[in-house]
Parts: structure tokens; C-alpha cells; sequence
């Protein structure tokens, strides 16, 4: 594609010649010849003079780079942008494959793709244009919305509700049973049963091999444009408000509800039955105990305010220097203090 | 069902009008008429004057609550008997799906059912009505045992033995390869095959996703009755005793003997070769690095005491303020001893 | 296998009984009869007068055994490969499962094993004696190289490159989506597509359910020799040398570049665009959120130098007692000073 013509389909301001021909989008280390890279963090435009790009998407205050140049307000989505324009557009051709098991009853939309060692079980639904890659098995009693990406070894237990335009990674699952159990006088745990439902809404991602489970009753509920990592794990009854987003491996115990727009770093442990305010933010590897207000940020275990826990963290590696110093003030006491001893009313002890 | 019916099926004391018809168990926010919810933990039992359900199961010191009660002794215990009469009690007909490739020589209990894509492997035994969903892969050499619920994309491994009444969730590995290897003289990593098995007991429950290892020689066992959570790790030649508990995405390094009745909460790491003694307690995020004697509560990196933990926790908290309070005794000893600084035995110094 | 050739066959010094038949490798508490076992800890060694083993693999210098003994330099390795020696030779034939779905321009080299519920995609090369096992679904446009292991239920994405002997435990995934969005004006969040691939070189090893993401540009790459443990997860972009060790549940946030050699306890986290020296070590549960020097060893979070992590962290335990020295000092400097401010100069505080 010519640069004039992805400069107008990015939506950036040419700044050089658009009579060159790009042919891919590179990491500013690998760009060559024919590549357009990115520059959207500021503390990198400094190495831009060393590309051998031949174009560069960057914001529009940043310094002149040595080849052509696309402004953006945003650069990272112009970049966004620009990489989906290159991205093989491969995509499974609709039609149900030979090795499919779909149950009769199940009712498949418009133009949906259903990959080989697929498993539809009894009434379950799948909305226009979905794909479903080998090996998924879903329902019985499930429905997915329009324009999902389902991915291979995927499971959807029965009874799961999808919305439209959702990704799974490969290996997720869904509505699996709850770790719901009553233990018993003699020791052992009653399984309560995990009979109710998971309902993931529209516009959601959820990475490899996550799990959602499903609770003994109410739901468990992803609302619209949350996107989680690989590898985490959602506990019975939890909810998930939108635009909300987890790093991998990130843990949220049974019933917590978590509000909009709420952020975790990788391999956060959320307690059960807590409140996560709008907009709080966990660093990684935090440990929420208890339930924070909205727009708390917060680091450590158990979690605390996050500024709070830099000062205290940094203490904690001068441990050894502060107990040297209480050491030498208890020397220095009590050097003191034997002086005093000489008098009499202190020697008594 | 009449509550009537409903009190006596779950061994509850009714209080109330016992023609009542009850549709479904609920949880107390989403309860309304026709709906019993339930009431187990005391803190809550305030929250009850504000209940629309039609009836409520609740200990037997519990208040009034406004509507019809089902007293019990063990609230939970009723409610998780209620949830599983009012499940759908949906389970597939037995059989084996026209697409399932079982080995010739594998014996299939009575009753058994075996979902589309299932793979059993020469020599695998599966019990009577034991149910397998799609996708499952099986043995050679496996033996499974019966009334056993095998959900989908399960992968159990050579010669793996599991018991009776075994529930595995979906995406549960068992008998992966235990991390093995032996550094050689250049630095490279000789494998040691993990060619040991793999035993999981009667009644245990293992999460969506959760992988048991197979050792190189000797073997991992879960002893019945243990319950495991989504994305746990048990490493080769653990042995688990009966009736634990682990939260999710715990880890257990190799070799590690844990006994009866551990509880271990969410993302708790436990080193390898230790021992972790009968009814021992790990909170969520403690990382176990010696064993721990029978009882033992413990908390935090490297685990400790959970009472001293909490203790030392709070004060990590206070760091700042305890150091400050170090400046101000170093500065007052500074003014007493410049002070005595006057006198000419401490010029010296 | 007769003792003396057992002795040549792993390379070891033979001193006893040549003639003895040993079956069996074993653990030193099970071993009995006809069983070899090994002691490759030296603290352990003086647990070898209780075997009853037939014969003990042992460095040379340990003290003498209760029976037939297999001196070896290295009596790990040694033990590796008397493992190898008895292991099943179980391996399936060669051939693809009549229910199978092979694209018709895919090429399968020689002697290729594909089990039942294989989808491979579109012109997708398989190696040489490489085994797959049911239910895998790889491609389109991958590569796997010869004498590769793919246990069931594993995902290789579309134009993953895979090497020699490559060992992929179940549920691996690997060339998921990573995790990369750019957020819009109005909170949501805008997918950046990641069509980028990923290479696994030579003898790599990924444990059960361990996912490998693919990034937007450039590569994800896990060099040759490199043994993941299970529920790792490697995040976009990552690079990880040659022979890296990393154990159960690790994860490795977006760009970061680890060197060769590098090891990482279980339940590790390290943030993301940093750099890891070569050699460098973190124990369990550290959270690397800076870049590490070569031969580094850190633990803790954040991770700081492992000796000093040591000290700081026996002092967390005394934080109580710290706080009490600190108190007392308190009072008795009060003390001291109300004497001294009996004085008029001090009267006036």
C-alpha cells in the first residue's frame, strides 16, 4: 500500500513522500526497507533516528525522524490501525465440518464456521458469522452471540450465555462447577451443586486457558469489553464490570464484585465476597483482602495504598540499617544511662 | 415442591406455611416469590427483614426472618441439599457416540457414557456410569473408576488410575510429565522420563484446568475426599492426604507430603521435600518454604506464623513512622550527649 | 537387565554382586528386591543402611551401602538414564487415525504418528517420527520439526514455527492472542491484532497447560535446550534464551528479553520490557520489576538481591520486637530528659 493511502486509512498526518510502497509494520528493531514503525512512547524517540524504516507512525509533538513520517494524536492506535490493514486475513471459510458433532436441535446462525472434533450439544445457539475452531465443545443449552472467535480445545459448559463479537483464546473454559462444598461432621465436603450460570457479554477477551466458573446459584457475569490475560481464574458468583482489564494469571476468590474499568496487574489474588471500587488499580502480584473504593491504587500483601507501600517497601530493605541504628542508640542509652547509674537513686537496678 | 416437603427432604425445622410452592433456591438479594434462599453466616442475618423470598433456610439461633423459615443446624449444609433438588438433572444418555474412538481391547463399565471425540487408549478400563464429555483423551493403560464425571477436553495420561466418584472439570491434565532433568557438564538439561503413574482416590474433585504430574519412579497421589480448585499445580511425586482443600492456582513442588485435612488458600506455593503436617493452614499468597507441624496457621513470604505474621504485617505498614521515630531518639540523644559533650571525658570522641 | 551390564550401560563403577537382575529403578523407601535406587543428595546418604534395595547408585566418595553399589560422577544423571533404560518402550505407530482431519496440502514426513481428533490445517509441515497425540489441533501454516512429542489436547496456532524434539506437555498452548490493546477515548478498549508468530526452537520442553502468546510484530521466541514447567505463561514478544529453567506458574509479562541460563523459582513473576542477565536466578514467588544483571539472584517483592532479601526478611519477623526496643528507648530517654529537664534551659518544652 502506498503511505498517502494508509496515512488516510490510519487517520495520521503525512509528513514525507506518499509514493512509497509499505509493505508491512515492523518493531522499530526490525524495521527495514518497505516497513512503517511505531513510536508511542515519548522516552523512545530519541532511537528514532537510528530506524531504517521507511515511514513512522508517531505523535505530533514528537522530533522529526529521518524518514517519512505519520502524526498521530494517538500513535499507539494509529499503530493498532495500520497493523490490522496488514494482518493476513485468513479466516476459516463458513460451513460445518465433516467430523462436527452439532445435536439436531442446535440452531446455527448465518454463515458461522464450525472446525473439525467440534461438539454442539442439545439447543444450543450460535449467532451469525461465528467462528469455532477444532476440538470446542459447547453447550448443552449455551449460546453464543454474533461474530465470536472461539478458538480450538475451547469448553462452554451448558447453559453458558456469549455475547457477540467475543474472543476465546484457546483452552479457556467456561461455566465450569464452582469450588462450592459444605464439610460434614466426619471431615469429608458435600458438593454443592454448581447448577447455575456464566454469562459472558458482548465484546469480551478472554486469554488461553482461562477460567470462568459457574456458581450454585444467581450467575457469574463479564460485563461488555472486558478483556482478561491468559491462565485466570474467575471464582463462582464473582462480577465483572466492563472495560475492565487483568494481566495473566490473576485469581478473584467467590462473589467478589468488580466494578468498571478496574485494572490488575498480572498475579493478583482478589479475596471472596469483595467490592472493588470503579477504576482501582492492583500492581502485580498484590493481595486484596479487603474491599477498595473506587480509584484506590494499590500494591503488596495485603494490599495497601500503593504510595504507602513504595515508602514502606523501601524501608523494608534497610531493615538491617534501622536495627543497627536502634542498636546503637540502646549502646548509646545506656552508656548514657551508666553514667547516670552512679548516682544513687539508679542503682538499684 | 411445598415446603413442607421441601423442610422435610432437607432435614429442616419449618416454621411457616408449609403449602407454600417453592420454585427455586436463591441467593438473598435475588430471591423472590416462589423462591427459598439461605442465611449460613451470622453477619449477614441483619440483612433478612429485607428479603421478597417466599421462605429462608437459617440456623437455629438465627432471628425471625419475615417470611417462612426452615431452621437447621447446619444452614449450609440444607441449602446445598436444596440447590441439588431443584438442579436440572440433566446428565447424557449412556452410550458411545458413533465419533468416539475407543481401543478395541478397553472395557466399558455398564452404563457408561462416552461423548463425541473421546480418544480411550489399548487397555483402559472405565467404570459403570461413569460420563465422559467430548473431547477427553484416555490412557493407554488408564484405569477409571466408576459414577466418575469426566468433563470436556480432560487429558488423562498412561496407566493414570483414578478412583470412584472422581469429578474432574474441565481441561484437568493427569499424568503430564513431572519436571525432570539433570544438568549435564555444557549446560544443557538431560530429561529424566517420567515414567511413574499418577493416583487420584475416590470422591476428589480437581478444577477446571489443574494439571497433576507423574514422577520418574515411585508416584503422586490424592488421597479421596480431597477437593482441588481451578489452575492448582501438583508436581511429581506429591502425595495429598484426605479431605484437603486447595484454593486456586496453587503450586505444590515435587516430592512434598501433605496430610489430612490441609487447607491452603488461593495462589499459596509450597517448596519441594517438605512436609506439611494434618490440618495445617496456609492463607492465600503464603509461600511455604519449610514444613509445617501438624495445626499450624501460617501467612506470608517465606510462610510464618499467621498470628506473628499479622503482627509484623501491621508494623510493615508503620515502617515509615517507626523510622522517624528512630530519627527523633537519634536526634535527642545527639542534644543529651552533645550536652554532656561540654564535659571533658567525652571530648575524645 | 543383569547388574553388570546395567553398570555399562549408564556409565558407573560397579562394586558388588555383577550377576544380580534388577527390574526395576526405585525410590530408597520403596526399593526391595530386584530394584536399583539411587542417592544423589549427599544428606541423604546416610539413610542407605536401611535400603533394601538390590543395588544403589552413588557418587564415588559416599560411604559404603548395604548392597551392591553403581559409583557414578555424576549419580543423577546416572539414575536419569537407568530410568530411560526400564521406562515403557511405549510409543504409538506410526500413521494417521482414520478420524483424523489432515489438510490435503499438509506434509507429514516419515513415520509421523497423528492420533484420533488431530485437525491439522492448511499447509502445515509435520516433521520426521514426530507423535501427536488426539485431540491436538495445529495450524494452519505451522511448522512442527522431527522426533517431536505433542501430547493430547494441545492448540499450536497458525504459522507457529516448532523444532526438534520438542516436547509439549497437554494443554499446551501455544501462539495465543497476546494481550494487546489500545485504549479509545470513550474507555473501551481497541484490539491491536497479533499476527505475529512465534518460534520454539530444539529441544524445548513446555509443561501442561503452559501458553506461549503470539505478538503484533516481530516474534515470540523460546530458544533451544529451554524446559518450562506447567502453567507457565510467556507473554507477546517475550525472547527466552537457551536452557532457561523456569518452574510451575511463572509468568512473564509482555517484550521482556531473558538471557540463557537464567532460572526462576515457581510462581515467579517479571514485568514487562525488562532484561534478564544470563545465569541469573529468582527464587519462588519473587516479582521482578526491574531488569536483573547477569548472574543475579534475587528474591522477594519487588526482588532485590537474595542476601539482602534474607536479612530484611528475618527482620520483618522482629518487627514486633523492634518496635518495643524503639519504645523503650522512647521512655527511657523521656526519663533521662526529665530528669536533665528539671534544668531551666529545657523547662521551656
Amino acid at each position: 500500500v502506498k503511505l498517502s493511502e494508509l496515512a488516510e486509512r490510519i487517520d495520521c498526518r503525512l509528513d514525507g513522500d506518499g509514493e512509497i510502497e509499505i509493505h508491512r509494520v515492523a518493531g522499530i528493531q526490525d524495521a527495514g526497507e518497505g516497513d512503517v514503525t511505531f513510536l508511542a512512547n515519548p522516552k523512545y524517540e530519541k532511537t528514532i533516528h537510528a530506524t531504517r524504516a521507511s515511514a513512522v507512525i508517531l505523535r505530533d509533538a514528537a522530533p522529526a525522524a529521518p524518514c517519512a513520517m505519520l502524526r498521530a494524536k494517538d500513535p499507539y492506535l494509529a499503530f493498532a490501525r495500520a497493523v490490522a490493514l496488514f494482518a493476513p486475513a485468513w479466516k476459516p471459510s463458513p460451513g460445518v465440518h465433516a467430523l462436527a458433532a452439532v445435536a439436531s436441535d442446535a440452531v446455527l446462525g448465518r454463515d458461522v464456521s464450525i472446525g473439525a472434533f467440534v461438539a454442539i450439544g442439545e439447543g444450543t445457539v450460535i449467532g451469525d458469522n461465528t467462528v469455532i475452531f477444532p476440538n470446542v465443545t459447547i453447550g448443552p443449552g449455551a449460546r453464543v452471540g454474533r461474530d465470536c472467535v472461539i478458538h480450538s480445545n475451547v469448553a462452554i459448559r451448558e447453559r453458558v450465555t456469549i455475547g457477540d463479537r467475543v474472543i476465546l483464546q484457546n483452552g479457556v473454559v467456561i461455566g465450569g462447577d464452582g469450588y462450592g462444598f459444605v464439610r460434614r461432621g466426619d471431615g469429608t465436603h458435600e458438593k454443592i451443586p454448581q447448577v447455575a450460570t456464566v454469562v459472558i457479554e458482548d465484546d469480551v477477551e478472554l486469554g488461553a486457558n482461562t477460567t470462568v466458573d459457574r456458581p450454585a446459584v444467581g450467575e457469574t457475569r463479564i460485563k461488555s469489553g472486558t478483556k482478561l490475560d491468559n491462565l485466570v481464574m474467575i471464582g463462582h458468583g464473582v462480577t465483572i464490570g466492563r472495560n475492565v482489564l487483568m494481566a495473566a494469571q490473576v485469581g478473584i476468590a467467590g462473589s467478589t464484585h468488580i466494578d468498571d474499568d478496574v485494572v490488575f496487574g498480572g498475579q493478583v489474588g482478589v479475596g471472596g465476597h469483595l467490592t472493588i471500587g470503579r477504576g482501582a488499580i492492583a500492581v502485580g502480584q498484590s493481595g486484596v483482602t479487603n474491599s477498595l473504593d473506587p480509584g484506590a491504587r494499590v500494591a503488596g500483601y495485603p494490599a495497601i495504598d500503593n504510595h504507602e507501600w513504595r515508602k514502606s517497601s523501601a524501608l523494608f530493605r534497610r531493615l538491617p540499617e534501622l536495627k543497627r541504628r536502634i542498636e546503637a542508640l540502646e549502646a548509646q542509652i545506656a552508656s548514657l544511662s551508666s553514667s547516670r547509674a552512679d548516682k544513687p537513686e539508679r542503682s538499684s537496678e
